[in-house]
C-alpha cells in the first residue's frame, strides 16, 4: 500500500475504557487529534486526582500536528488538554461553548494565553493539512456538541463524538442525520461510533420525556423544589428554568460549577433565562415555598457540594424542611452510589421527598441505545466500522450491531488503545502497537505515582503503619535510645499499650541477638518479627518501618 | 401501661441500613433475639473486615435471654454470631441448613462446642419464656428460611425475615401465606416486614423464570458453560444441575465456599445432584465442550476467586477459550461493579461470551417487590406496622405502602436502630433510645479501630507519609544525626530526590531557628513547614511525622 493515499488512526484512549477519549489521525505529513479527555480514578487509585492518556505519540509527531478537534465539552473529551497543551501549540477547533469550557481549564493551568482557540459552527468545514473536517450537530447531554465528517486522502470518515438521536427533540437538540448522510454519500469509508450504551436495547429516553416528567412534578408540588443535575447539562437547566417560569417559581443557584457554566451558557445564548425567573439565595427566604426552585451542585454526592451541605444541615442560606421535594435529575455513577444514597437517606430524615432515576424517569442518558446506533450505521453505511468510547465489552457488542446492520464481519474491527490501523485503497493494515498508558496525575506530579507508590498507599490504607526507632552507639554497640514505637492508622494506642509494650520487648530481644554493626540485618529481623507478632496477636499486618540510627 | 402485658422491641441493626439485622424482644423477664447479622464495609472503611452491631443491650440483659432465633443463613442475618456468642450462651433456633452455616462460622471461632443448636422445621412452635415462636417457610435467595409468628403477652407479631412471594414456585420454594394468615387470624398486632425492595414496583422475577432463561442458554450453547452465582443460592444450583442433566452435561465445581455449601446442602437433602451429573475438574478436560458445566465462585469479582483466576488465565485446571459462555447469575453489588466489569472485559478478550443481569434476565432478587409487600400486608392485616431491613428511604417507602394497604398512618412507624417501642393494650410508647453503633472489626480487634484510626488510614491512603528524623545532643543542642527523610506512598523517591533535598534544607533552617530544648515546638514547625512546602511544590499533602530524639 506504500505510496498510495493512506490514513492511519492511532487510538490513544477511550477504546477499552469509558473516558480518556483521544485519537490521532495521520496522513502523510498531516496529523490531527480528536478529543483529549481524562478519566476519573476508581477507589483503588489512592490519592490520584485524574487519569490522562500518554501523549508520547502526539508529541513525537508534533511537527505534523495541524489542529486538535474537540467534539464537545465533557471532561472525558477535554479534561486532559492542560497536560497536552503544555508541550504542544496546535490550535483548538470546537464550538464556542466547548472552547469556553476548555478555556476555563487552560486558564487554571496558566495556558490559555498561549492557546489558539478557533470556534466553529454547525456545517463549517476546516482544512487541516490533508484533512478536511466538517462539524455536524449532535444531541448529547451537553449543548453544542459535534460529530465530525473527516475527508482524508484514503476516504471519508465519520466520527460520531458522543451522541444520541432524539427522535422528537426540544429546540436545538437534534442530531443532524441528514447532513451526516449527505457527507457519507453512498457510504463512508469508515465509521467511528460511540459505544457507551451498546448494551442497552431500544432508544434512550428523550429530553422531551424528561421535561414532561419534571413538569408533572412541578405541577403537583406545593412546597419548595430543589434540583440537582450534572453542571454541564445546559439543556436540562433550560427545562428547569422554563418549568419554573410556567409554574410561577423563581430559580436560585447554589454551587460554583453551576454558576460558572450558567454564566458561560447565557453569554453564548445557549441558556435563556425567562424574565423574572431569577432569584438570589437571599431572596429565597422571602418567597412563599410554592415559588421556590433551588438548583444545586452535588448530584454525585460530592462531600462539599451544595446538596451535601443541605443534607447535613450545613448550608448557610437554606435549611431543608418538611414539604421540600429534592429531584436528582442525574445518573448514579457506580462508584458514587453509596455517597448518593447516604444523602438521599439524610434528606428523607429531614422530611423531604426525594425523587431519583431509580424511582422516576427524571434522567435520560446522553448516549445512543442500540436502535439509535443502528440508525447511525444505516445513515453512514460505512465500509469499515470501529467502535469507540467504551469498555471492551461495549466495543464487542457494538461491532456485533454493526455486522447486523450489514458491515462485513471482517470489516467491523474491535481494536484497543495503542493499536494503529492504516486505511488505504479500500484495504486495512494493523500497524505495530504504540505505547499507550493510563497516566496518573496526583497534584503537580504526572506519572510519578506508579505501581510502587500506589501499592504502598494501599498497604498503609489497609492496616496503617508502625515506626520503630533505635539509636545505637557505634563504638560500644550499646543502645542509647529506644526502642520507641509509634503508629499511624494502626491501632488506637491507648487501647493497645500492652501490645506495643510487648512489641518493644521483641525488638529488644532481637537487638541483643544481632551482632553489632549489622544494622540491615537488625532492621530486617525487626520488620519480620513484628509483622509476625501483630498478625498473631491482632490479625493485622501494618507496614513496619524500622529506623536504626548508629551514632 | 405499667403492669399490663407488654412487649418491647429493641432494634439493634437493620433499621436504617442494609445488613446488620438484629433485634431483641423483651416481655417481663423474657428476652429473645431475632437474627445476628453483619454488614460488609464500604470502601471508606479502610482495613475493616466486617461491621457488627453493638451488643451491649443484649449482654446487659443476658439473664433474660431465652434464645436466639435465626430466620435464614445469609451473612447479614447470622454473620455477627461469633461476636455475640463469645459472651452469651443462649440456644440458637433455626432450620438445620441455617444452623449448619452458623455452625461453620462458630467453629472457625472455636465457639461451636459451647453453643446449643436446636433445629426447627416448618410449622414448629417453640416456647421461649413469655414468647411462643412459630416458623413459616418463606421463599428467598437461600433455602430453608423462615418468617416468624411470635405470640407475645401483648399480641401476635409477624416478622417476615427476608422474603419474596413466588407466585409460581419451583419445588419447595414457596412462601406459606396460608399458614401466616392462620397465625395472624383477623389481624396481627404487629407486622415487621423486609423493606429491601420497597422501591421496586410489581413482583420480583421468579426462579421458574430464571430457570427458563438459563434453560434457553443451555439449549443453544454448543460450547462449555461456566456459571457463577452466590455460594449460598442452593435453589439456583439445583436449577443448574437439573439443566445440565437435561442437556447431557456434567457439572464440575471450583471454589471453596461453593464446595462447602454444596456439601452441607446435599447432606441435608436440599440439593439433589442427578446421577451421572458430577465431574471433577480433572475429568472436565476429557469431556467434549458441549458436555461441560463449570460452577465457580467469584460473582462479585473477588480477586482470588475461581472466576477471577479464569479471567486472568491463572486457573490451574481450566483455560477460557473461544466458544465458552460465562453466565453471571447474580446481582452486581454496587461497590463491586468495577471489579466485576473488569472480569467481564477480560473474559471477552479471551474469546468467551459473557451473560449477566444487565443484558439478560438470569438473576432474580430474593426480596419482595412492592406488590409482594402489599400481599404480605393484606395477609397479616396488622394493627401496627414497622418496616425493617432497609435504609431509611426504603423504610419510608414501605411505610407508605402499608398505609396504602389500610394501616393507619400513625401506626405505620418508621423507627431506626436504637429506638425501642413498647406495645401494650393496643397502644404504643417510644422508649428512651438505647446505644447502638456500627462496630468495626479489624482482624482480632473489635471496636478499637474508630474514627481517629480510620482518619489516619484515609490520610495515609491519600498522599502517603513522610518521616523526618533528627538526633539532637541534649547538652550542646548540636545536631548529631539528620535531618533524614524517608517516605512511604508519597512519591517515587528516585524521581523526587531534589524535592526531598530541599525539604532537608527547610528542616535544617527550622532547627537553627528554634531554641534548644523545645522539641515540641521544633516538631510542630517541621510538620507545618513541610506540609506547606509539599503543597506548594507538588500539590500533595502527606502525613508528616517528625521524630526528634534528644540524647
Amino acid at each position: 500500500m506504500t505510496g498510495s493515499p493512506a490514513v492511519t488512526l492511532y487510538p490513544l484512549g477511550g477504546l477499552g475504557e469509558i473516558g480518556l477519549n483521544c485519537m490521532a489521525l495521520v496522513s502523510g505529513d498531516s496529523m490531527i487529534v480528536v478529543d483529549c479527555g481524562l478519566m476519573f480514578p476508581d477507589d483503588s487509585l489512592f490519592g490520584i486526582d485524574v487519569v490522562i492518556p500518554r501523549f508520547d505519540f502526539i508529541l513525537q509527531n508534533r511537527d505534523k500536528l495541524k489542529g486538535i478537534v474537540l467534539t464537545h465539552g465533557h471532561e472525558d473529551h477535554i479534561g486532559a488538554l492542560p497536560w497536552l497543551m503544555r508541550s504542544c501549540d496546535a490550535p483548538l477547533y470546537a464550538s464556542s461553548f466547548t472552547l469556553a469550557l476548555a478555556g476555563k481549564k487552560l486558564e487554571e493551568h496558566g495556558l490559555k494565553e498561549f492557546t489558539t482557540c478557533l470556534p466553529v459552527s454547525a456545517g463549517d468545514t476546516v482544512t487541516l493539512g490533508d484533512f478536511k473536517v466538517t462539524f455536524f450537530p449532535v444531541c448529547h447531554s451537553i449543548v453544542h456538541g459535534f460529530a465530525l465528517g473527516i475527508e482524508t486522502p484514503a476516504g471519508r470518515i465519520v466520527h460520531t463524538g458522543d451522541f444520541k438521536i432524539d427522535r422528537n427533540p426540544l429546540d436545538g437538540h437534534a442530531t443532524d442525520l441528514d447532513a451526516i448522510k449527505r457527507f457519507a454519500g453512498d457510504g463512508a469509508m469508515l465509521l467511528l461510533s460511540d459505544s457507551t450504551n451498546a448494551e442497552r436495547e431500544g432508544f434512550a429516553l428523550t429530553e422531551r420525556e424528561i421535561k414532561a416528567a419534571l413538569g408533572d412534578i412541578f405541577a403537583t408540588c406545593s412546597g419548595r423544589i430543589v434540583v440537582t443535575l450534572f453542571s454541564s447539562h445546559i439543556q436540562r437547566m433550560q427545562e428547569i428554568y422554563d418549568l419554573a417560569h410556567a409554574t410561577g417559581r423563581k430559580v436560585a443557584v447554589s454551587g460554583k460549577s453551576l454558576f460558572t457554566n450558567i454564566e458561560i451558557a447565557r453569554e453564548l445564548k445557549h441558556l435563556r433565562v425567562p424574565p423574572g425567573t431569577e432569584a438570589s439565595l437571599e431572596e429565597l427566604a422571602s418567597l412563599p415555598d410554592e415559588q421556590v426552585v433551588l438548583l444545586v451542585t452535588g448530584s454525585q454526592g460530592e462531600p462539599l457540594s451544595a446538596l451535601s451541605r443541605l443534607a447535613y444541615g450545613e448550608h448557610r442560606q437554606v435549611k431543608i424542611q418538611k414539604g421540600d421535594t429534592v429531584i436528582l435529575s442525574s445518573r448514579f455513577i457506580p462508584g458514587n452510589i453509596r455517597a448518593i444514597t447516604r444523602l438521599i437517606n439524610r434528606l428523607y430524615k429531614l422530611g423531604a421527598e426525594v425523587l431519583y432515576e431509580r424511582v422516576q424517569a427524571i434522567h435520560a442518558s446522553g448516549h445512543a441505545h442500540a436502535d439509535e446506533l443502528r440508525l447511525m450505521l444505516k445513515t453512514v453505511s460505512p465500509k469499515f466500522f470501529i467502535p469507540i468510547h467504551g469498555e471492551y465489552r461495549h466495543l464487542v457488542k457494538h461491532a456485533r450491531i454493526a455486522v447486523s446492520c450489514g458491515v462485513a464481519p471482517e470489516r467491523a474491527l474491535v481494536i484497543e488503545d495503542g493499536q494503529p490501523v492504516t486505511f488505504a485503497e479500500g484495504l486495512i493494515r494493523l500497524e505495530d502497537a504504540i505505547p499507550v498508558e493510563h497516566i496518573y496525575v496526583d497534584g503537580k506530579g504526572v506519572g510519578d505515582v506508579g505501581v510502587t507508590v500506589l501499592k504502598e498507599r494501599q498497604l498503609l490504607a489497609g492496616e496503617g503503619l508502625v515506626i520503630v526507632v533505635l539509636v545505637v552507639d557505634e563504638k560500644s554497640g550499646e543502645l542509647t535510645f529506644g526502642p520507641n514505637i509509634l503508629s499511624k492508622g494502626f491501632v488506637f494506642e491507648q487501647h493497645y499499650s500492652h501490645v506495643l509494650e510487648d512489641a518493644k520487648c521483641i525488638v529488644l530481644d532481637i537487638y541483643e541477638n544481632v551482632p553489632p554493626g549489622q544494622s540491615d540485618l537488625l532492621k530486617e529481623r525487626i520488620r519480620s518479627a513484628l509483622r509476625r507478632f501483630f498478625r498473631k496477636i491482632l490479625e493485622r499486618d501494618p507496614v513496619v518501618v524500622p529506623l536504626v540510627i548508629t551514632l
